[in-house]
């Protein structure tokens, strides 16, 4: 069972596919929108809602980012990566992001995020050496991590292989790319591999990824921020899949 | 006095201008480039080191991120707003990142180091309803703090009527802009103004802007996060600016 806290991400669970067993709010709670919002989707859903006291409801939540609303919930469940694949398969336009150990809960949030935002297809992430999805991640989120494919491997070279087979092409994001993300073709079906903070992406992904493309920088920091990185790429990605692959999704 | 914790944060500090005083070391720590680097540049800056015991070493640190290393160093120093104007006075191309009501420290520190990593000639914030900078900021912005001009500003406003009147083009970066990043012009002098989480740039900075842009979403999400949002505009910013005004900087 995952604890979801806050009221934005409470909202975006309500949203989702995801089982909601249960609604705690805080006794005095004021109310907004927000609320509102909540308690409706709520009774829609037929999920219960309980106010109790403020010291109960401080032995529930986890962290102090509640904003005296928490929900218990189903377990995340990944998808899997091979219905992943089926799901897709008529796609001629999609886009894939991979991440090679991003191991900050924080960032994979914000990648989740960013992903959904962009209306990438799916997200792989690794079983081993990887932050997994938590409940903070979630929060980092935005509740985005219901609304996207989050995929979970056992090796990302198998998935990258399985990518290629299934006619994606690779494009390893990195400091020391080729191109410039600006010069690269992203139309078709496409896979954008990103690494972990200060590490990149491993070599044999990169020496295995069909082309490498780089954000230009301009300073004195050697690097950016893996999940801004993403968004940057993804965002251009998402532009140009559009136009040059022509097909509306 | 500002503590700066983190092997990658000391090592910035000490390429800064900022006056270090001393630093700390928790005995038994295992040797790597960077600590090297820091340890070189320590003694070529005459910084005194000091290896101290790890429960001592714990009384100083004030996180669990210090990595065995802390610095003691003078309080930041923000730029002075009418000293980075003459600064920048005889530049034709200068981007200035305006930050409305930015009220997480991850966040301001992630802008700091996308735009020290983007050359943006300088970053406003206010003094008042805004994150400072701080040790926690200086470590999400991974040390760039020190090579980024950061003014600190009583009114949004009047600073965006002075940027004005020495020839920066207004940018409102919102999700209710009028046109997308992509189809802007950022050649010249401009001014990017970003507002906090879930707020947007606030209604009279919005107004008294020249020219409002917005990143195209394709989610369910219904923004980005704030730090994301301004590294995407910059990046494009940046690149444009370099490519339409014509003059390297």
């Amino acid at each position: 069972m995952d604890i979801i806290e806050g009221k934005n991400p409470v909202l975006e669970l309500l949203k989702g596919e995801r089982k909601v067993l249960k609604i705690f709010l805080s006794k005095g709670l004021s109310r907004c929108k927000t609320l509102a919002a909540i308690e409706e989707l709520a009774k829609k859903k037929r999920v219960p809602i309980e106010v109790i006291s403020k010291e109960r409801f401080e032995g529930i939540a986890k962290t102090k980012a509640h904003q005296g609303v928490v929900a218990q919930a189903e377990s995340y469940r990944y998808l899997n990566f091979d219905d992943f694949l089926k799901k897709i398969k008529d796609k001629k336009d999609a886009i894939v992001v991979a991440l090679d150990e991003v191991t900050d809960p924080q960032n994979l949030g914000s990648i989740i995020r960013s992903s959904e935002v962009f209306g990438i297809d799916g997200l792989i992430i690794t079983r081993k050496r990887s932050a997994p999805v938590t409940p903070a991640t979630y929060k980092a989120s935005a509740g985005a991590v219901e609304h996207l494919g989050i995929i979970q491997v056992g090796s990302l070279s198998g998935a990258i292989k399985a990518l290629k087979e299934a006619g994606f092409w690779i494009f390893a994001v990195d400091g020391k790319g080729e191109k410039t993300y600006h010069e690269a073709d992203f139309s078709g079906r496409i896979c954008l591999i990103l690494g972990g903070e200060g590490k990149g992406v491993g070599r044999l992904l990169y020496e295995n990824s069909d082309f490498s493309v780089r954000i230009p920088m301009f300073g004195k920091t050697s690097s950016l921020n893996v999940a801004v990185a993403a968004a940057i790429v993804m965002c251009e990605a998402r532009l140009k899949n559009q136009i040059q692959g022509g097909e509306a999704r």
